[in-house]
């Protein structure tokens, strides 16, 4: 059975790397992981995005976690790969690979190292090189907190003109910034918040989706928030999302990655240890992490 | 008959500050904007914000903007005032000035000068010590684009505590932290959209009206979208808030208090010009103003 | 006797203001402190710097600043006031004020409430029709810490075409601009270090003064480093611009103008307290200043 | 014959990695540069810094570029490598293979993506596992243009307790930083300017070298200027300072990796193209840097 089309619609987890106490990677968590993501309302799964660690993998781990992945969701789950790198040759030689393994897009951060040069022509650059040479719609990912670079409206609304450029993530909140590109982008060009922390307000000005690291943790609040919005209910979804930014902040913008897997751990997910040099939560934070999930009635 | 008392409720243009061609202050050109935007629907008027280039102003023309806007507001509109600066018993001495003038509310900015010093303490000492000896209640004035400082969720809901601290308006456009004040901070505290291109997802989230430059030029507009929400006309809201965003970034970020002042006198109001440092708007800049208000159907 | 001509070339210490327990001016104490300043090596003091809180006095109080300092500071030493706000027409009418008073130079900082708006153009436009219309020469006045705004090379090299600017006092400690604006500006163009913690590497590449918050407090050690460079003794001014640079940091960025006004305290001036917002130093901060002091042997 | 030991003393070009037209690497024109610089006064060369577009070659590539470089640079010249990267085990391997490979010390850069993770305690906890694997010395890689994160006084002097971490490349400019670090760290750590921009100044308040991008393409005039330092002709370092800001920011800050090639290719180096996203510069700016090199008397 072939898998279900990329739509772009819905909730996606952008999954943790699974890595046991000698910090290599750990396919046999990851695979009970995908299990349980896969029996929820999730619309699929990303691999290999900020929160999957991914700047800290080999091109070999990349594609064992795609592979596994890949494997094991059903085909009622979609499947998105994080392919991008500092270079627009290793980016397009990774998109490719990871088309071969199943990935339906491409999720494609900003380069960013030389970030004084980034200017618009050098990321459209990047960006039409790399849509041209992808089997599978590219998806950009602008996440400013770790890279230093925003893409602008305008430059957003350009990029939207060529045809396998399927969308952004935006990881920064700014409506503002979404709403003109809904306005004035490619009208199928699809936009996704990057975050669950405005999941409501995004959609109210037309995202389809979202990327959540939260949906890594507690998948049914988030699809039931983008389901509660989808149905008109929108006192529900204020009330969710308003219930929702705390935890959020718990798993990203306040405690990161190690915050997120500690949650996972609490979740009845494999959530385990991250790798160096971001270092494992303290006890005072892992239980202010504990309260923030209880005060928001997520234990 | 005494003035309609503070509801926070509803759309405050904060109100541009007419100069004649000597740069001196226009009080009869103040009076006839005054007497248009006491036609429309808002809810009331801010004097001396941003918009009313309020750094360029001495004492004395702050009280002659002050007392003439609330000689001339009729009774069912409400007048707030800005009375913040660098200095604590400065604020206090304005403030007392200015609720003996008729404000009904003092929009206090964030001291900013010495940024590096400015921690939650001082500013709480700063808020605490101004509301304490208030006569009127305080809104906070959250700014970060002109003052580089940015208040947090935890400071405002700390802030929130004081009972004669009412509100406080955000500029920021950041919904993810207005949402967790208005879920955290005291029920009765009111959060306040400090633009336009953010009001449709600041109400979902919760806020109660807005502070918005672009109420200045178009009143009916931003009204208009106000009441949309209110009436639970969500898809109206979303598609005006969408056709509001390039307007109200021509007159806000794009082009700042030249382009606003530009775009009153496109709207029939006296715009006029602008004190130095600020320049006027060069003829190209005019030119895609006017295209940006024409796009938008609202010229 | 006429008091010296402005020479820019030395010391200055931007000098506190005194405040009593009240928060009021305090006159009596601001002559003492004069008095020592001018048994000194200083070249002569800056009025109404950010380390004279100019932010929280009124007008009448600058200028009774003024006009203390200049009553009471010897013939042979110089005195420049800070003039600059937020209004080209506040600042040209403040400037003609302290001329009158007595001050020969007019430290003028960048307008920066409108900080996107501050282009080269608008800031060009400001510093030209303020030094057009000043009777005494214009010092530019960059300090990005407190303003948000950096002047770079280019500019300050433009600006520095006005034959009635001075000079600049650049606060960033960025020796590569200095050496670029050494290169290119106007060569009797002046080039003040704003901290003394590069004073050293400052004149180095060219610099002829320092307006150095330190020299409040040590003056005889700043100046003896200047000293040292003047006469080639490279050795002995590095070792003293090393030993400077932590005590330079607890009166300014580490400790502000609460650790200058204590380490004022302690060497026999009188420092007293901080006006609102700005916060007193804790019983902890103090005891680290002191050491701080302790350890460079400048107790 | 053994290699000359590291000294830390002196100048290092950053080197360029040469590509041919279709973006492979080119080492036949790496090994022409090698021997170019070879007959210079450089103290050694750096291999895979920023300027060596690290961030775009696969490990492979980086092997055989130092593997080329250790084969044709002539024992009386020092090899530093790059091997920093995001994750702390893949710093560790990379930097054991280039030590195999003949590195003799490793340059690493602070990892970057997780910035707000990247406390002191977590980037000590790289900076000492890498120390403690190492079997060549650590330099430490400060650079917040690229990376966001800049390393202060008080981290690099605690780090610099490491016997294995022999000193810091710091390409911010910030004499103050420095002078701080040379005077509170383990006596023996070495700072090293990471610009030529700054040497002169820097050399005056105690490091010892320059890892400097002009020294790719003028390497004599940057040996010069170290070499008058050290001879005590401080007017001649000066002089030639102030004449080497404009080139060297027309290899960097100006235009950046494309513009130092461009002007390799100018004096005789292979210089080459850029990998994508970097883009090569148009013929306006290349004029432009012509220009720069002709203004100072460099080409």
């Amino acid at each position: 059975m072939p898998r279900r089309p990329l739509s772009l619609d819905g909730v996606y987890p952008p999954i943790a790397t699974p890595f046991n106490s000698d910090g290599e990677l750990d396919l046999n968590s990851l695979k009970k992981n995908v299990a349980i993501w896969s029996s929820t309302a999730l619309a699929g799964l990303v691999a290999l995005g900020s929160n999957g660690e991914y700047v800290t993998l080999t091109e070999k781990e990349k594609l064992d976690v795609v592979a596994t992945v890949a494997e094991h969701l059903p085909a009622d789950k979609e499947l998105i790969a994080g392919t991008g790198s500092e270079s627009t040759r290793g980016t397009i030689a990774l998109t490719r690979k990871m088309a071969e393994l199943g990935a339906q897009a491409a999720l494609v951060i900003t380069p960013h190292y030389y970030r004084p040069r980034m200017d618009e022509k050098a990321l459209a650059n990047h960006y039409f090189s790399v849509a041209d040479a992808s089997p599978i719609p590219v998806l950009i990912y602008n996440m400013p907190a770790f890279t230093g670079i925003d893409l602008g409206a305008e430059t957003l609304i350009k990029l939207s003109e060529h045809p396998n450029i399927a969308g952004m993530k935006d990881s920064t909140g700014n409506v503002v910034k979404m709403g003109e590109v809904i306005r004035f982008a490619r009208p199928s060009f699809k936009s996704i918040a990057g975050s669950a922390s405005f999941l409501y307000p995004a959609l109210c000005v037309g995202a389809t989706g979202v990327v959540a690291a939260l949906a890594n943790v507690v998948p049914n609040a988030v699809t039931e928030l983008h389901q509660a919005f989808r149905e008109g209910r929108h006192n529900e979804a204020k009330e969710l999302q308003l219930r929702l930014i705390r935890p959020n902040a718990a798993v990203t913008s306040k405690f990161g990655v190690p915050g997120l897997k500690v949650a996972m751990d609490l979740k009845g997910f494999y959530g385990g240890p991250v790798r160096s040099p971001l270092l494992p939560l303290d006890e005072a934070d892992r239980e202010k992490l504990r309260s923030i999930f209880a005060e928001a009635g997520l234990l």
